[in-house]
């Protein structure tokens, strides 16, 4: 084997994938110096790529595009190692290309699978390519096509003295926390631990994102806020206390204000100038339907698998597969005829409302953190991947779309300071006080957007998750009985020494209700 | 190949596991006249089962107990089809026993495997036997230990004809429906079916097991019923109206009048005799936890990986999860110290709540149907298995957990009538009514639920369920304008023809929100 090179010798790294994330990457890490090869499977994507290039005025190193893969790789061949960052869909489209380039990987090689792909996969082509001596890198990266070029966060998994050599490179390009500098990506664990980590942020995405447009729903249709009043609040949330500098939210005031400019415009988007774009926009969310994104149902299904509760997550999720079919949607709307949000009358006070909101928000987001961490806590214990928790906060510190300062300053120095991997966020005194103080605000919003008829899926979810995963006696009481009556599933006795609060293992009683 | 045989010539069948559902429909089956032999792993099992046997005067076929596998395989030689009954944990133990007696199988012999089996592994067994033309039927058997033994609800898939040659026998045995005297089984479909429906079953059944323990706490904790008068609404629920006839509901009764007595008694669950059993039970459900079940997580996560929407089955099912480690939650509650179900107010109309909470009940019953019936229908399209939904009414309709006579009188002609698959059942007239005339109560109830701290999380995510899947804009317009702006996902537009309400697809625009 060859001695291990220096990673100063890597002068051009190539990337698979010329759409919107790759041609993004690459002008990134073209700024940064580095020479670029790009290939894509699709020749207009190469085209539109390179004439985009030709725009761009920032570069530095020199970016090749190629139409032919063998090309492509052989621009890498002066690299004491070759390495490729793909950047495509995940699933069969990673596997056919990976196919059509295994010829012209040798030793050493190293890919990072930038994809959000499934964690299984990667571990399948981790194995793949062990005899081959080829690393395969399962790489989440996070902050979209907007970050993919300002810098992402990145969470790479797999062999660790690869990742550990290509670290130099990527920590440059990536994005550089607020707080300390520090940039966000860090070696997350071996095998598929970096997917893993990136899946559940997409799923802890979710469960933030289906708050906030729910918050904005409360605002606009309840509290009969105009746009650019909601922008405001969304503004001042982001300044200051729990919610400040929570990307979501930030980009949100935003959202609530952009009117439409040519500028904006590509097929026709800045028409109607002066209108808000927002109007311009339905309610349909379709990345489940038409199969492009798998993240957020794989981490439904996931903590399904492997029994962590994580409603929020899942109401978000139910509530966004719901909006795809637009057109079903409508005729059940007419054969239902159910009300829709309605106003709150004029004597409510609004400004104690938007505050409580605000509250109610914050718990939404606590609440998909802990059960998304409280996932990777458990995956991470099933799997042998030791991850640290505080690092998944270290490098959500910026550039990723669950970025949340306040959540992250609470966090990061209890979870990097453990001695032991905290498996409940819940016994964690900072995050029980917070969960405590906003319950209140919870509840109060919950109230009044059922009353008005307003969408609180995830909200609603994160309310009832409170109260049970911090309840004495729950009302399961009554299913253990009834499990016992039809199924003689068996239950232990309250007040009873090893039972009473006892293991989660079957019951040492059963009572015969009625005689088989 | 020998001639087909007939039924009538089979006087003897054969049934792995003598646990609690194995010696029951051992028993069943005898009763109707069948010779059995019984098999087990654990000889104490079979000692077990033996002594039973000896103490019921009911029996009338003989039943024969073995301790060799392969004796117990021999005993069924002169039939010219050996049929088993495997009523064995799904899983491994499965697979270890079908290793154990694959030596003394012949073609044509049967195997209906009773357990909980997931569908995948149904589908692989049958493939594994495809060359030695013995026949693996994946076969639900609902009802638990009550019913294997005065006759359950069973969902046969696989081959075809060797479930219609069993069927004679199993119809026998099975349960009837009170309405028309019809056997609840027949035949589902083509390989994994019948253990696809009985997954589902038991998603419906945990939607309705949450919302039945919801209710009870509510009257129980919140309007300070005492256990006899809960017992006296739910009989009232169960005789007349859309709660008539639930098997849930009834025996939810039963338990809120259970008194201890030494009948019952096996480990001591007699003694404090006049006391209620109700009162020994804890709130701890496990069933996940100790992996003895995996039907209702595996409902969750195929609802997830299929796209459909099933807020009411995953919010009970998360509840149920958070439930089993009560050492946790206890401390969880120390640290969170949320308020717990509190006492309605006197002037609160308790007569009025309790009828608003029988028709929330029903709704989140009904929420639970239609998301349990709306993947089926998917995964039969997906599967090519083409399940009619009216069959699984009809089998529903006695012997098992799900048993709702409303809900099947609604459904049974219109499912059985439809002459294409209905994949959404909120379009069905009849369904939509029921789930507009109930909303207003649901939503009262849930309304006092969250005012008083009472856990309702299925209840609460029906309501938010049909608030959007019958919605008109919904919020997710927001979460789709964040979408396009940090991930450039696109989306459709209002009033524009092919676009609105157009298809589930990728949208048409992307506005550059902020140049990246």
């Amino acid at each position: 084997m060859a001695p291990k090179p220096d990673i100063s010798q890597i002068k051009r790294i190539g990337i698979v994938g010329a759409g919107n994330m790759g041609t993004m990457m690459s002008f990134g890490f073209s700024e940064n110096g580095l020479d670029v090869s790009v290939w894509d499977v699709s020749e207009k994507n190469v085209d539109q790529a390179r004439e985009m290039a030709g725009q761009t005025k920032t570069l530095r190193g020199q970016i090749d595009y190629f139409k032919d893969i063998h090309e492509f790789a052989r621009s890498l061949d002066s690299q004491p190692r070759k390495i490729f960052i793909f950047s495509i869909t995940h699933g069969w489209p990673a596997d056919s290309v990976l196919e059509k380039i295994r010829g012209d990987l040798k030793e050493g090689d190293i890919i990072l699978d930038g994809g959000n792909e499934n964690y299984r996969n990667t571990e399948r082509r981790q194995k793949e390519l062990e005899s081959k001596g080829v690393k395969w890198i399962g790489m989440g990266v996070s902050g979209g096509y907007q970050s993919a070029r300002r810098g992402p966060s990145m969470s790479p998994g797999g062999d660790r003295e690869a990742v550990e050599f290509v670290l130099p490179l990527l920590e440059k390009f990536s994005a550089k926390s607020a707080k300390d500098g520090k940039p966000c990506i860090q070696y997350i664990g071996p095998r598929g631990a970096g997917h893993y980590v990136k899946m559940v942020h997409n799923g802890i995405e979710n469960g933030m994102l289906s708050a906030v447009c729910e918050a904005w729903s409360f605002l606009h249709k309840s509290l009969g806020l105009s746009y650019d009043e909601i922008g405001d609040i969304f503004e001042k949330w982001n300044a200051e206390g729990e919610l400040r500098s929570t990307y979501l939210v930030q980009i949100g005031s935003e959202i609530c204000k952009m009117k439409k400019t040519p500028r904006g415009d590509r097929q026709g988007e800045g028409k109607g100038e002066g209108g808000y774009v927002l109007d311009d926009v339905l309610d349909k969310v379709v990345q489940d339907d038409d199969s492009s994104e798998g993240t957020l149902f794989w981490t439904v299904m996931d903590a399904a698998h492997r029994h962590v509760s994580a409603p929020t997550i899942a109401a978000g999720h139910f509530f966004r597969v719901a909006s795809g079919n637009r057109a079903q949607r409508l005729k059940v709307a007419d054969n239902l005829n159910i009300p829709t949000p309605r106003r709150a009358g004029a004597k409510e006070d609004k400004e104690e409302l938007v505050e409580s909101l605000r509250k109610a928000v914050y718990a939404s987001f606590l609440c998909s953190f802990c059960q998304g961490l409280e996932l990777i806590a458990r995956a991470s214990k099933d799997e042998g991947w030791d991850v640290n928790l505080g690092t998944c906060i270290q490098i959500w510190r910026a550039g990723c779309i669950i970025q949340e300062d306040h959540i992250a300053d609470m966090l990061e120095p209890i979870l990097l300071g453990a001695e032991e991997p905290i498996m409940n966020l819940k016994l964690v005194d900072e995050v029980a006080a917070d969960l405590r103080d906003n319950f209140g605000a919870l509840k109060q919003i919950t109230l009044k957007a059922v009353e008005w008829d307003s969408y609180v899926p995830a909200i609603s979810a994160s309310l009832e998750y409170l109260k049970y995963v911090g309840g004495g006696m729950l009302a399961t009481q009554f299913m253990e009985a009834e499990m016992d009556f039809f199924g003689a599933h068996a239950y232990d006795r309250p007040n009873v020494r090893g039972e009473d609060p006892g293991k989660p293992t079957k019951g040492a009683h059963h009572y015969e209700w009625r005689p088989a």
